[in-house]
C-alpha cells in the first residue's frame, strides 16, 4: 500500500472521513472510518440559511478530521459537501469559514455528482449490471439508472431523513395526521420520476447510512446469520411491516430497538417512508444493501485512475485476489488446486450438472481455502470459513459469500453441514456444497506437498469413476492421500471413485 | 521466518510429522502437521518383536513423511521413535531398514528422554511451575515431576492405551472381568510410583492424544464454548462417568460419539482407565490437559537454542508477542495504549481492588487490541477477539484467554456482555471486563490519532473523577473523544469521570 487517501463527506446529517491505504490498480484496504453526527442542516428556514450551531459543529468536526489526516500520514485529502451546503443560501460563507477555520477547501458537489458517486461506489462493489441505485441522505434523495454497468440517468430531490423528520414529525410518537403529511409530501417530490420502475431494470440497490441502518435493524429482528450488512436483501414486505412498529414507537423505545443507532432514532421514520414509497413506485419487492456509496466512489476514482468509467473490469475477480494477497495466500498451490478443481468439474457435468457460475465459485474457493492458515494452522478450514464471511469481498450476494465460504470449510475434514447459514442458501446448496467441496477437497489432496507433482486429470468412466492423473515424478502419496480423502467424493456424487 | 524443521514422532499407536517455520528465540509458527494411525506396536507378542505389517506401515509412513519434509522445503529433520521401538527386541533389524528404505536415521528415544521432551513441550506451553506430568502414549506412560519449572523426577510403564488394549479388551463391548482385570493391571503397573501427591505440587498436566481425545469427548458433551483443547481442564468426576458410559459401548457406538475419531474409538477405554486411575492415586481433582507434548519438545530445544534447560523466560509475554507480530500490529501504538491503561489501573486501584493479575492481562489486550484490523475495518474489535481465541496463545488458563478476548471485544463499542463465554469466566468476571475494558477503552482515545500526543494521566479526585493529561501539542481531539466514549467507564465504577 503506497498511498494514502482521506475522503471527508461533509453530509446534511451525518459526517464522515474515511482512509484508505492503496496502491493503483492493485490492492487497497479501508484503513480508518470516523463519522460524526453533525447535522448541518438542523433548523434551516425558509431563508435558507445553515444555522450558527451547526455550522460550529461542523467547522469543528472539519478540523478534527483534518488533524486525523495529517496524523495519519494522509497526504491527499478530498474534502467534499453535498445537498445542505450545496443549498444553503449563506453557502459561500461557510466554505470561506472552513478554508479559513479548518484548513480544508470543500470542493460543493452538484446533485449529478452526488448521484455519480453514489452509483460509482455501488457499481464497484455490487454486482449491478441494470438497475436503479437509491442513495438517501439527510438532506436529499438521489435515485440512478444503470444500464450495462455505466451511469445513464439520475433524480434528485431535496428531501432526506433529516429534511423530511423536521418538516413533518411534530411529534412522538408521530401521529396518524403528520404520518399521512409525511406520506403524501414524500410522494409529490418523487411525482416526477417517471423512469424509475422495475421493468426497465430489474436490480435496485440501496445506499446510505439510513437505507444501512434499516437493514440492520431488520437482521437483527430476523436473527440474521450474517453480520454483513454489505450486500443484504431488504423485502419491501418487511420494511413496510418495520415502519409500522417504528409509527407506534417514542424516541425511547426506538433507541432500545438493536441495530438502530441513538442518532439516527429520531430519523428512521421519516427514512424508511421514503425508500418504501420508492420501492411501492418502482414496483421493487426487494432492494440490495450496498455499504459503500459517495465516499468509496470518489476513492474508486483515485484507485483506477486512468480507467473510463473507473470501473473494475472483474470486480469480484479482483476481490478474491485482494481478500488472498492479504493473508499472503501461497499463490502457485492454489492456482494449482484451482486447475485441478477445474478440470474435474468439467469434465464430471454429466454428473453434477452444475454451470458456469458454480464453476466460477469454485475457482475462488481454491483460491481462498487456505487463507486461514494466517489465524492457526489447527481448524485452518475453519478460520477460513470466518474470514472469507468477515472479509471484504464485492460484488457477491450473500449466498455467494456464505457458498464461497463453506467449500473453503469443507475443502478438508468433516462431513459437511451447511445449517449455520441455511437461511441465506438456497435449495439444493447442501447437495451443491459436498459436490464442488468434494472435486475440491480432491485437487487438495493432490496436492498435498504442494510440489505440483500432479500435472493433470483425465475422468474415465466404467461403473466407478476413475480419476487418472498425470504426474511429474513421484505422486505415490498424493494419490495415496486423495484415495484415502475420496469418502466426500463417493458420498456426493453416489459413486465409487478411484484415484489412479 | 528463517528456518524449517520437522519432527517425526515415530510412536506405538500413532506416527506424527510437525513442520514448524520459526527464528531462533523470534518467532514461530507450525507449518504443517500430519498423522499416520501406524499402530506399531500392533500384536507384539512375548518374543518382543515388531510384527512384519506393522513395520512396512511404519517405514512406509516414514518415506511419505520424508518427501513431504523435502518437498516443503525442510532442511532439519528429526525423527524419533519411542516404546514400541525403544522395546523390540527387533529394534536394530527394524531401524536399519527406515535408513535404507525411508532415508531416515532414527533416534530411538529412552524412557528418560520420552518424558523429558514430553516436559519440555508442557513447561513451554502452559502455566506450570510445581507439579506433574502424565504422557499416555499407545505403548507406554511417563509421568514427570516439575518444581519451579524445572524437571526433577520420572517414572515409566510400558503400559499405553494401545498396548493395555490389546491386552485386556477381548470383547466389545467388554465385559466386567476383563474391566476389572484392566483395573487391576494398570494399578499394578504405578505400585512403584511413591513420589506422585497432589500435595506434593499443585498442578497436573496431561499431554499425548488419548487424554487430548478424552477431553474432546468431554468438550462436546459439556457443549464447551471454546473451539481449544489445550488449557482445558477435565475433572476427574466427569472423566470416571465418561469411562462408565465407554464401558458400556460398542466399538460402533463409540465412533458415533462426537470428538472420538474412529481410529481411537477402540483404545480410548483404556487409555481412559490409566489417566483415571493416575488421578486417584495422586489424589488429584482435575487436570489440565496440553496440545504439546514430545515433539513440541524437540522443536523447542531447537528454537531456544543455548538456553539451558529450553523454557521461555517469560512464556506468555513471548505468545502474546508472537501473536501480535503475525498480524503486523502496530507496536508504538499499543504500547502507548498500554502505558495509558496501566497507569490509570494504577491510579485506580482503591476503586477496582484488583491486583497485578488483572494488571497483566490488561496489559496483553492492550498490545492485542488492534489484530482484528487484518481481517476487517468494520467490527476489528470482534475479529479481534476471534483472532485471540482461535489463535495460539500459550501459558493460559481459558478463563484467561476468555477475559483477553473479551477486552479486545469491548476496548471499543457496545455495551460489555460476556454471556458467550460464561461457562469459562468466575463470579465476578463481568464487573471486572467491565473495569478493565473502561481503561482500555479510555486509553484508545486518548491515542485516537496513534501520535502519541497524550503523555501520561493523573488521576484528581474530589467527588467525581478527573483524569488530567499531560500532552504534547494539540490533544483537543483526544480529550473530546474521551469524553464521548466515558460511557463505560461511569457505568463499571459508579462514578462520574472528566477527561481535562
Amino acid at each position: 500500500m503506497q498511498e494514502r487517501i482521506g475522503v471527508i463527506d461533509l453530509g446534511s446529517n451525518t459526517t464522515r472521513l474515511i482512509v484508505m491505504g492503496y496502491t493503483p490498480h492493485h490492492s487497497f484496504r479501508l484503513l480508518d472510518e470516523v463519522r460524526e453526527s453533525v447535522r448541518l442542516a438542523e433548523g434551516i428556514g425558509a431563508d435558507g440559511q445553515l444555522q450558527a450551531a451547526p455550522m460550529e459543529r461542523a467547522i469543528a468536526t472539519m478540523r478534527l478530521f483534518h488533524t486525523l489526516c495529517r496524523s495519519a500520514n494522509v497526504k491527499m485529502i478530498v474534502p467534499v459537501a453535498t445537498s445542505a451546503t450545496r443549498e444553503a443560501s449563506n453557502q459561500a460563507h461557510f466554505v470561506a469559514r472552513i478554508a479559513a477555520e479548518a484548513g480544508l477547501t470543500m470542493r460543493v458537489l452538484s446533485a449529478h455528482e452526488e448521484a455519480y458517486y453514489g452509483y460509482l461506489g455501488v457499481a464497484n462493489s455490487l454486482d449491478i449490471r441494470d438497475g436503479f441505485v437509491i442513495d438517501i441522505g439527510g438532506g436529499s434523495t438521489q435515485v440512478s439508472m444503470v444500464r450495462g454497468r455505466g451511469f445513464v440517468r439520475w433524480y434528485s430531490q431535496p428531501v432526506g431523513a433529516l429534511r423530511a423528520s423536521e418538516h413533518y414529525v411534530r411529534s412522538d410518537p408521530i401521529s396518524n395526521k403528520d404520518f399521512r403529511a409525511l406520506e403524501t409530501g414524500v410522494a409529490e417530490r418523487f411525482a416526477g420520476l417517471d423512469w424509475f420502475a422495475s421493468d426497465r431494470g430489474p436490480m435496485l440497490a440501496g445506499i446510505g447510512g439510513t437505507i444501512r441502518t434499516l437493514a440492520e435493524v431488520d437482521q437483527k429482528l430476523c436473527n440474521y446469520p450474517l453480520d454483513r450488512v454489505h450486500g443484504y436483501v431488504l423485502s419491501r414486505d418487511r420494511l413496510e411491516s418495520l415502519i409500522e412498529q417504528l409509527r407506534g414507537m417514542n424516541q425511547r423505545q426506538r433507541e432500545d430497538l438493536p441495530g438502530l443507532s441513538r442518532d439516527r432514532a429520531d430519523l428512521i421514520l421519516a427514512g424508511g417512508v421514503i425508500l418504501a414509497h420508492l420501492m411501492r413506485r418502482g414496483g421493487f419487492d426487494t432492494i440490495m444493501v450496498g455499504g459503500q456509496g459517495l465516499r468509496e466512489g470518489i476513492f474508486y476514482e483515485h484507485f483506477l485512475v486512468g480507467e473510463h468509467p473507473p470501473l473494475f473490469a472483474d470486480m469480484r475477480g479482483f476481490s478474491v485476489q485482494n481478500l488472498a494477497r492479504i493473508y499472503n495466500y501461497e499463490a502457485l498451490h492454489a492456482a494449482k488446486v484451482r486447475e485441478l478443481s477445474f478440470s474435474m468439474f468439467d469434465q464430471l457435468r454429466q454428473f453434477h450438472g452444475y454451470g458456469d457460475w458454480e464453476r466460477t465459485l469454485l475457482g475462488y474457493a481454491a483460491t481462498l481455502h487456505d487463507i486461514g492458515l494466517a489465524v492457526n494452522y489447527y481448524d485452518h478450514h475453519k478460520h477460513g470459513a470466518y474470514l472469507v464471511l468477515n472479509g471484504t469481498l464485492q460484488g457477491f450476494s450473500h449466498r455467494e459469500v456464505a457458498l464461497i465460504a463453506l467449500l473453503v470449510r469443507f475443502h478438508r475434514k468433516g462431513e459437511v453441514s451447511v445449517e449455520s447459514l441455511r437461511d441465506v442458501l438456497s435449495p439444493g446448496d447442501d447437495l451443491r456444497v459436498m459436490r464442488l467441496a468434494a472435486l475440491l477437497r480432491i485437487a487438495e489432496y493432490l496436492e498435498r506437498r504442494k510440489s505440483q507433482v500432479v500435472q493433470g486429470i483425465t475422468v474415465e468412466l466404467n461403473g466407478t469413476i476413475r480419476l487418472v492423473t498425470r504426474t511429474v515424478g513421484d505422486a505415490t502419496v498424493e494419490i495415496w492421500d486423495a484415495n484415502r480423502g475420496a469418502g466426500l467424493f463417493r458420498k456426493a456424487y453416489g459413486r465409487d471413485v478411484e484415484i489412479v
